[in-house]
Order: structure tokens, then sequence, then C-alpha cells
């Protein structure tokens, strides 16, 4: 058996994160690149929305799985308010209510939209694969899984103004959600980021927590395959 | 292949459920009718305080994973509340820290019982098959097995006013936790009926939610059973 390696600083662990995050995000998707450059037929933006939809609504879904692996009530303070934050505090607020918003403003049909009877297979494999794989791992290991968000708001920043210089046939206030996650990405992946660097308290733990993260690279990555390949 | 038999209406359902809750309710197991009897030493109540601790550490993560269950947000936004309620909105807040503050008040010391260390091993594996109860089936069972709550108001009721009369010793303020239960669990297992009332579209399926509340009686029953059984 070959010597444990060393747990690497917390620094030299986050830079790692980061740069495996970073080189995996879906903003160099083809799909995403075509999407900023207002190559996309009205058709393909509206395929895109539909499908992200399903990927929204897992996410309240994998935050409480996230929350039930918590034996801390500090943590779970922090974490619940991601679910406040897509769920809102009444019918019409909150992240998913926002989407679909932005569903019927590129002329989505809302019913259709919220029933995912539209969602392309591979999309549908993706995000409940995201599911699964917050409910197989450790705690530190899903809060890993997030920290695609980190690369986020800068993603987000530029979309807001990709959409209203192509597609000006959308309406600028649906763009809501996107301009909400802004701030809230950076506040959630700081929260997470701290998280796991005071969690993974091992080389082995934070070798897993890395793999984590390039498996969600690896979900939103294919969603944009699926996109892309789609008639 | 026998028929399947037919849904019973609401009202049978409701009483179906009500009868098999209540004649296994705890509030009958003989270590609780000593309790309300003045009939436990100090020692003995607080065994059951500490034990009964890692009980309610489960709570919110059954719930979170009742949470992780539903696709509905509305259902979300009402069960979320149940997690709030033991987590607190900010630390020495919420019902796990009035149970501490309880601890306290019987003479416990709040690491021992915070750590869970002294735990009797038949209480671990009770409460953790609560939790793998709620992991397991669907989500109406799921909720079906939170139903024992209906019958905590009484009890709750029953046992300030024996703790007062019979444990004089314990400060009355320290019960504030049984005085919250009053009317969060009347209000709880009401949200929690109409749930499955609505949700338990077939006869196997109220059939299957009777069965989970049956568990969760035994395993709030079996809770006791160790405290008896302790030396």
């Amino acid at each position: 058996m070959s010597p444990e390696r060393p747990r690497l600083s917390d620094d030299e662990f986050a830079a790692w994160l980061r740069r495996e995050g970073e080189r995996r995000y879906h903003d160099q998707h083809p799909f995403h690149l075509r999407m900023h450059r207002g190559e996309l037929t009205r058709e393909q933006l509206q395929q895109w929305v539909l499908n992200r939809y399903y990927y929204q609504s897992r996410v309240p879904i994998k935050d409480a799985i996230i929350l039930s692996k918590s034996e801390d009530p500090a943590f779970r303070r922090m974490w619940i308010q991601r679910i406040h934050d897509h769920d809102g505090e009444r019918a019409g607020e909150g992240g998913l209510a926002l989407w679909l918003r932005l569903a019927e403003g590129v002329g989505l049909d809302l019913d259709e939209v919220a029933g995912f009877s539209r969602v392309l297979p591979g999309v549908r494999f993706a995000c409940d694969g995201y599911v699964q794989l917050v409910q197989r791992v450790s705690l530190v290991e899903a809060v890993a899984s997030s920290l695609t968000e980190s690369f986020a708001p800068d993603l987000m920043s530029r979309r807001i103004e990709a959409w209203e210089k192509h597609y000006p046939w959308v309406r600028s206030d649906v763009l809501e959600y996107f301009r909400t996650r802004v701030t809230r990405a950076r506040t959630d992946s700081e929260q997470a980021i701290d998280f796991v660097r005071r969690n993974a308290t091992s080389y082995d733990l934070q070798e897993r927590c890395v793999a984590a993260l390039i498996r969600k690279t690896e979900i939103l990555w294919h969603i944009l395959d699926c996109l892309q390949a789609a008639p």
C-alpha cells in the first residue's frame, strides 16, 4: 500500500477546484458560445429554456438532500436559504417562478414547460444523475459539486448583455432570474467553498471533492450537448 | 389475482389512520405512564431526555428527506417550516435548542447530550430506522409516518402538568419545548392529514400509509422499551 498523500493546503486545494471547474465549465460549450454570439434561432432558445427548467426544478430537490446529510443546525440554517431562493416564500415568487416568467417571455407554453413533457431524454438523465450524485456522496462532496456556481456570476452578466443585444424580441424584464443569480451565486459559492475547504480533511477527501465537481461540470456540459444535437 | 379493493372514502381512511395510530401511541407505554405518575427517578428522567434528544436530532433530517421527495414548490414551502421550527432562525433558537435547555434543566451535561455518546443502542437503531423508513417509502407514506404528531398535543399538555406536579425540581420554564408543540403539532398534523387524504389515491396506497404510521408508532414505542429496560 502506498503511503497516503498529505492533505493540500486550503489555498492549493481551492486552486485545484477552481482549475478543474473553470476549464470544464459550460460557458465554453459550442452551444453557449453560439447563444452568446446571437446565433441561436428562436426555437433553439426556447429549447434551451424549456430543457434547462428541468435542471432548475432539480435544484431545490438536491439542496434538500444536502440539507438531510448535515448533522449541524448551523449549516442547515445557512443551506436552507437556497431552497427558499428557488421556491420563494409564496406562489409566484422565487427562482423557479422567475424561470417560468422567462419561459413565457420566450413564447413557451407554461403547462408544457412545468409538465416536463418535452424534456430531452439526455437532459433528464443528466439532471437525474445530479440528484443521484448528491444522494450517493458524502456531505462535503455534495457541497463541492455545487461549486460550479462560483463561475456563474460572470456567465450571468455576459448572458444578460448578449440576450439584450442579440435577442431583442425577448423582453429584458424576463431576464430577472439571471440578474438575481449574479449576487446570489457569489454569496452561495463563497459559503460552499468555505465549507469544502474546512471539511475536506484529507487528501483523499479533497480528491473526491474535485471528482464530484468534475462530474457536475459534465452534467451541465451534457445538457448543452443534447441541445446541440437536437433537430 | 384478486381484484383491487376500492379506495376508502377520505373519512374512512382518516378514521383508520387515527384508530391504528391511537391504539399504538406511546402515551400508553408503561414508561410514559410511570413518568406521568411521577414514578421516575431523577436519573430515569435524565435518561429519557438524553435519549430522546437523539430522536429530536433526526427530525429535521427526516423532514429534509421528505422535502427532497416532493416535486411541488407549494408543498415544499409548507413543509420547510418544520425544519425552521427545529433548527431556529439563529443559534440558540428552535426546538433543538429548547430541548437542550430542557436537558440542562434536568441536570445533564450539554456536550454529552449533543455528542450522543450515551445514547442507548436500541434508541439509535429505532431513530435511524425512522430516517431509513422515510428515505425508502414514497412521499405520501413518509408524510403519513409523521401523523403520530396528531396525538402529541394532548400528551404534551398532560406532560407539562405531570412534570410541574411530580418533578418540582425541574424549573417550569425549561418545559417550553412541550408548550410550543401543543399548537405547532396541531397545525403540522392537520397539514399532513390533509396531504395524505388527497394523495393516497388507491386502497393500496392507503394501506401503505397505515403501515408507515404503524412502523412509526413502533419506533416511538421502542425508544421507551429501551429506557424501561435500561439499568
